[in-house]
């Protein structure tokens, strides 16, 4: 005799699933991040693109929620959802304050600084995405976590440089004021991104 | 026959209570702020009572949080109830915060835009104080989430083009300078606005 | 007969043992940064200590974390370990941030109000450090608290009345600029001291 139960556990794979969406979505927000400082060209319509990408993060980071809200067992630990959720977005967010700011404050070249900082978030954002995609497996991922620690703490030693430089040689306040505002961003999208580094390895902590 | 059960389940109805008390006093807050900006005069005074509206505003949350901390079964999960009292208490300090600049930066006159962030703020207010009321039927609040999404995306609209003006147009540092913090700190009580949405939906989504 | 039961609940005295050492490495952080602006010398030197002690402080937290995940049952709410934790992860954070500014924005003197944000924060790290060591006897800590939040409130005071004149008075946008983010940053370690009263007094409600 064999009882078959009926299966009371929902399948949960769909959160791996969403913060793959997520992850990506992430990747391509700081692909195009890195695409406008790469080619400083049709400021606005590239600035509405990545808006448009993060209001798309919104709405993956809101089903995220909502699933959460409605489920009752989950694969990984109700607050790390949360968290990773939250700081994906973060990201975004960060990135598109950094997009929108080139355009509203008319800046007319990014700084080969500028420039290096997107690309060590777009390095950050792919390594997320990667991590990401093998969270389901729970391997170990402390590779990734150093990785990424490391592009944080470059991109901290960057924005600190550029900030003091401001204050030192630009002889204009109002530069100094935009690209203050500009490197601080982009020193806290490179914080969340660490901060992701952190959630994925407590999670993989806590299952392995 | 019929068995009496001691009420083993504390009557924890006054989560609610407290909860409307804090969003009635932020609504005071806001309606506070908004004569300040209105009727531009006496501001040692008006700062000082909106400061005393936000000590108030600090002990309530320190009774939710008290309250919190010493019942074992509540009404709503425990970390919205943490969530949604600290975002109250947030949107208060911006409140306060941008009062107590207006004031000790010697602001002589609200600027236009100034003006329409505080009725945005108190409108959104208004609607959180209403939603918070509603709470406790766990009706749907899906019009009111939308709405303060709405006012938030205004806000931060607002904010942005008048950083953004401030940093072409506008010929003294020490404007610039205030300005951008006082716009920013507005943005940011309408952000935490957001972010209350977030979270009664959320209880509403869990318990419905 | 007695009956000699396994061991079950693991011994996990040593949170308590892993927040004194965070508390501790705090101080010496908050004395670091006391001597730095009383014996303004050998800046270089100076900082790069108190960066030192900030790595120290990331890894106490480290392993307070990975003992977090790794740990079943623990002696004080897990949420309660987590924010304890960041928090005193901030306040060191926020110290470097004060002493890697001022060298890096080339400050020739520390401001008499610097120094007495300086000694607020020695003061209230002080406190902490007691309230940490006496946790774990779950006594009332109300005076501490109270202390505390003295504390807090006389750092706002100072460093928002500061910023104002700093914009009153200051001619020289640099230094303006300059001088608000170091204030900024001061407020920031004051409010994180806070925090940690407050999460104090939530474990000590909860335990008592």
């Amino acid at each position: 005799m064999t009882i078959k139960l009926p299966r009371l556990i929902p399948k949960e794979e769909k959160f791996f699933a969403m913060f793959e969406a997520s992850a990506k979505n992430m990747l391509e927000g700081a692909g195009a991040l890195k695409d406008l400082v790469y080619n400083y060209a049709n400021m606005e319509e590239k600035v509405q693109h990545i808006e448009q990408i993060e209001h798309q993060g919104d709405n993956i980071t809101h089903e995220i929620m909502d699933k959460l809200n409605k489920t009752f067992i989950t694969p990984i630990e109700r607050e790390d959802i949360h968290k990773l959720a939250s700081e994906l977005d973060d990201v975004l967010d960060a990135i598109e304050g950094v997009a929108s700011r080139l355009f509203y404050f008319k800046i007319l070249q990014p700084t080969p600084q500028c420039v290096r900082l997107v690309n060590i978030i777009y390095e950050a954002a792919k390594q997320i995405e990667k991590a990401v995609s093998d969270l389901k497996h729970f391997r170990s991922l402390m590779p990734f976590c150093i990785e990424i620690n490391r592009l944080e703490n470059e991109a901290d030693q960057i924005s600190r440089q550029m900030i003091g430089q401001l204050m030192d040689e630009e002889p204009d306040w109002r530069v100094a004021m935009k690209w203050k505002e500009i490197y601080g961003r982009l020193e806290t999208a490179a914080d969340h991104c660490e901060n992701i580094a952190n959630v994925i390895e407590g999670i993989v902590v806590k299952t392995t």
